[in-house]
């Protein structure tokens, strides 16, 4: 299967500035987008970027600079994916993406397979239809899904706080300090960013930020 | 399998004032809590409720108003969980809650199987061993990994978003509206509460509120 993993490096992750600076947000992000790759690829799996410009991260990369929806839908339009050619495209900002979550995406049946974001996202997707498209603006879980069916495509929703959980707030980093299987939550904690425990939820802080 | 829902309605989701007056936080409390009753008995399961004060949920009922920690730990002691006799202790405002999530959980292999929540908590438990015991306080899913290595007990961990929302904050009715299964969407949307989609993560939005 062809497993697209889209990232953006034009102005990464700008809703954690309470905790990382812009050169620190660009290097997480790449954390990030490597802990992705890496649950991909011990899935089984042979990832491929689509990145906005050349990033330091080992893996195959298409450059394409547009948005991305339109970046995505160039893809889809070309691979024309089927059952028996899908394509998976998954964020670079999972990094809560562990092998089993990946597998169980990759291996959840239908024309259209969907894991939701926190807050109305779609996070990660398996396209079997060659009219698929996606529009990743506003509340795209319901769209993707809206979208399926106007296709008569079959729409299948998977279950996975991992892949729920993409990294966008700081409150976002409570889940991969706590979950994170990779390198993200090492980098963090060598940044000094750490759980925040009180009553309610759990929050993140660090020394000298608002965060 | 026993299966408590624990249920406090002293103060309930009082972060939800924003959107939902008193006796709506206390009302939908309620409606969340049908929702995951009915999920377990649809999963096959006999749910009990573990509530501060008799409520109109039809189900059997055990009145304790000590606190969450101090009553479930109650019913622990009591039951003596282990492998032949597990205890399923799971939360009433999981109102994301399937059947087929249950099912998951209570299915995992584990002599504790935990279903973290958003920002540390833990929103559903399987103990299979008579010495676990809670403590709901701070990071619990940490502290409840822990308690169970403390006692050579395995634990497992459920990755389900489902699972994974516990309706707190604003921001969780937007799941509710995009994914509940039960009568809870339907409750909120008669009082007027619907999306709001900008850029980034959907919000909630209610005439007349701050929500």
């Amino acid at each position: 299967m062809r497993v697209v993993v889209p990232l953006s490096v034009t102005r990464p992750k700008s809703r954690l500035a309470p905790v990382l600076s812009p050169a620190e947000r660009r290097a997480f992000a790449l954390v990030s987008c490597r802990d992705v790759v890496d649950a991909a690829r011990d899935a089984g799996l042979d990832p491929e970027l689509l990145v906005t410009e050349h990033v330091d991260v080992d893996a195959p990369a298409t450059v394409d600079d547009r948005p991305l929806t339109e970046a995505v839908n160039a893809v889809l339009a070309d691979a024309e994916p089927d059952a028996d050619r899908p394509v998976c495209v998954l964020m670079a900002d999972l990094a809560l993406a562990t092998p089993t979550a990946v597998s169980r995406l990759v291996d959840a049946a239908g024309d259209v397979v969907i894991a939701p974001g926190r807050g109305g996202g779609t996070n990660a997707l398996v396209v079997r239809h060659p009219e698929f498209r996606v529009d990743y603006h506003g509340a795209s879980f319901r769209d993707h899904r809206a979208a399926a069916e106007s296709l008569d495509a079959s729409a299948t929703v998977v279950d996975s706080m991992r892949l729920s959980t993409d990294v966008d707030e700081p409150a976002d980093l409570v889940e991969v300090l706590l979950h994170g299987p990779g390198e993200a939550p090492g980098w963090l904690r060598e940044r000094g960013v750490s759980l925040s425990v009180g009553d309610g939820r759990v929050g993140v802080t660090r020394p000298g930020t608002d965060g």
